[in-house]
């Protein structure tokens, strides 16, 4: 959710959710990830963002999200500090509040926090002036990840209105899956979600999902499939009994795609585990967007920042 | 202390301790970070130090002097790079005087160096022509800690001279304390030492320190009140029998602070300990100077880095 | 090996070894690496690369090859991002397949990559379109370090056709060594080796390269002596039965490199350690060129990028 600062706040605005993010934002979020795609080959921006200091605070390790944000900032021109936390004392020695009250006060205008805890991100909002973007917190949201994969879907099959989008896997404990839903049923999408009971608990009868109870079911005439990874240590124990058996029901390869819609693809959110939820075949094929999911966070997230930095 | 570097070296001076600083050039260092202030919102020198590389290295982590030091160097316009030591091996595989020889042949021109040894700045001072700034040393020094002190009690209270200021806590095994005494006093201020006896063990006799032998006899009528963070895991074995009891005899609160003068302020050098060295509704209240003395941190290193530098 | 990249890639040439660099090639890039010098001090090359990104990834700690190859990036104006992989999760959760996917699709150009493993250079360079700068794998290769030495020496020599330079220590287990002994042969230098049988076996019968039986030997009417690191924990089980029987036999100092040509200097690829390998008033004296090593590494690496990304 964005959301509007009080009046006369230095920032404007957060992305701490996608939940709440009306289809207008959403698409507006899109349309200037497009723009700066190109602004960012043209070298066109740089300057955008020279008065902002963007501080990463990724409590949780993730280097291929850190990196997106780092060179998004790098891109539109602000200084850029990373807090190195992850495997650090800080989150011994000091409370996220005070780490956060503390950068806003050393300048540091937008922060990008990834931290363990649902709702870590809301907790800073709520402290400081600083614009909050939320990297990613425990199993709640994962807001640029949505936009990401919204963009990657638009760009594949033109308007989501009335497509059918299936994913496969642990929905339940998935931040990706929880910020995906808000975005794809705002933008007209009916979601169809396949994977052991366990991993689809809770979504049963809410408007615009549905839950399949086989792949074939899941697949059958779906414009688009997303699968997640499979959290290895956490499979055996969190509702399959094994994982030669997760990937005999519920993996993904070119065969089982057939029986979605012609061409349809195959997103990811990264990294894979070829041959566990999908064979390499597919990851690696001409279906694949996992690829063009990569590429569109650099530029969703300069639209992000530039968003919340009110340049934009 | 400043010291002149030999002639035809390619920097002047270092700063590794506020001993030996005379009145004139504490007061010119504070006087030009509020000039830097000006200039950072201003964006005004973003090319003072472009000729510049800044070398951090943090053998001790600390996440938010770090910061700080990084974003008054990139206001700057100077070149950063971070060593990264902290809890990595470079302090195994590698001495300090052969890390900074070698910085200095990569063409790091200023060193900001944290050490957990006393008078390790002072070495890498010795070997190198860069400028060190000691960002920390042991329990020795931390300089830029007493300047942001002086600072914000100037601008606080005006003019230092015959002030009174109370420091609560463990002064004897702190650098923050030991910098700030040669501060204050070659300002003026007249300070008394509260807490513990063998954490202000040694002060006593020191022109111009008091030692009080409680709480109401240090804060009795103080122009301001310093208190510093108890080192949770120190304090049972360092001289007081409990945090408990440390709290009882030695935290402030809001009521306590009555005994000093009129709104006399509260000073801390973060991170802190709410409810055991100081009160939450203290820390968080109108006299607190805590966020304003996170704010003067990086003018203050803006400050030091120009004036290492020959750039001011 | 600079190699030609296909028709179309960005990207042209990666550095992955010195194997199989011509003789004119690396001349080339050690000219290049003169011009740089002169350059960075003038900074007049700020914008060189400011369309590049290069990412740093060393999977293995290296304080001083990071701090050269970052140094080198931003004295030309490239965007930097660190991956900050040694010791983190990175290696764990997902393949260095993956890992380099994923930096080419966020717009990374070129990648600097240091890697426990032999060949994990080469697999990146078969894997994307980015440059690839081999910044050390395994026990295989390090080429920048001996484009380094052949500056050094050359700086120091004049031309090094015919001379002779004596290496000593473990040549069988070092990446130095390999790239060293490649750069120097076609550059018309004869080789000597010396050290214990197992850290020179394998070298013996190569054409331009001797293997001495003894320290005399490998000095005799040396031009240049490179010694190189022990490897403290490595030593009492690798061919030498302790450390002071190794110093014994084939530690140098000032006496004994009398026995080499006068004046002839001696290398050292860092960190050294005194009295071991080398006597401390050898490393620190008049004929040590360890120090213009280290001063070299950055224009090398500053000629290598620009090569790589087609800029020079």
């Amino acid at each position: 959710m964005i959301l509007d600062a009080p009046p006369g706040a230095r920032t404007q605005r957060h992305l701490l959710d996608v939940e709440g993010l009306p289809r207008a934002e959403i698409l507006r979020i899109i349309d200037l990830a497009v723009e700066m795609r190109a602004a960012r080959a043209a070298r066109s921006h740089r300057s955008l963002l020279e008065a902002e200091t963007v501080g990463l605070a990724f409590y949780e390790g993730s280097t291929r999200t850190r990196v997106s944000f780092e060179l998004a900032a790098k891109a539109l021109g602000a200084t850029v500090v990373d807090l190195g936390v992850a495997g650090s004392s800080v989150s011994k020695g000091e409370s996220l509040v005070d780490t956060v009250r503390t950068l806003e006060r050393t300048g540091v205008t937008a922060l990008v926090l990834r931290h363990g805890a649902a709702g870590a991100p809301y907790l800073a909002a709520r402290t400081t002036g600083m614009a909050i973007v939320n990297a990613g917190d425990g199993m709640h949201a994962h807001p640029t990840q949505a936009l990401i994969d919204a963009l990657t879907l638009r760009e594949a099959l033109g308007s989501l209105e009335g497509r059918v989008v299936a994913i496969v896997g642990d929905a339940a404990h998935s931040r990706v899956v929880r910020s995906n839903l808000h975005a794809l049923l705002e933008l007209g999408v009916r979601v169809r979600l396949g994977g052991p009971p366990a991993w689809v608990r809770g979504f049963d009868g809410r408007p615009g999902i549905e839950v399949a109870g086989s792949l074939n079911e899941a697949l059958a005439g779906a414009d688009a499939v997303m699968t997640l990874r499979v959290q290895l240590e956490r499979a055996a124990v969190g509702g399959v009994p094994s994982l030669r058996e997760y990937t005999r029901h519920w993996g993904l390869d070119e065969k089982r795609m057939r029986l979605a819609g012609t061409d349809a693809p195959i997103l990811h959110p990264g990294p894979t585990n070829e041959g566990v939820e999908i064979a390499a075949e597919l990851a690696n094929g001409p279906r694949s967007l996992i690829g063009r999911q990569v590429e569109n966070g650099v530029p969703i997230r300069m639209a992000v920042l530039a968003l919340v930095a009110g340049a934009a």
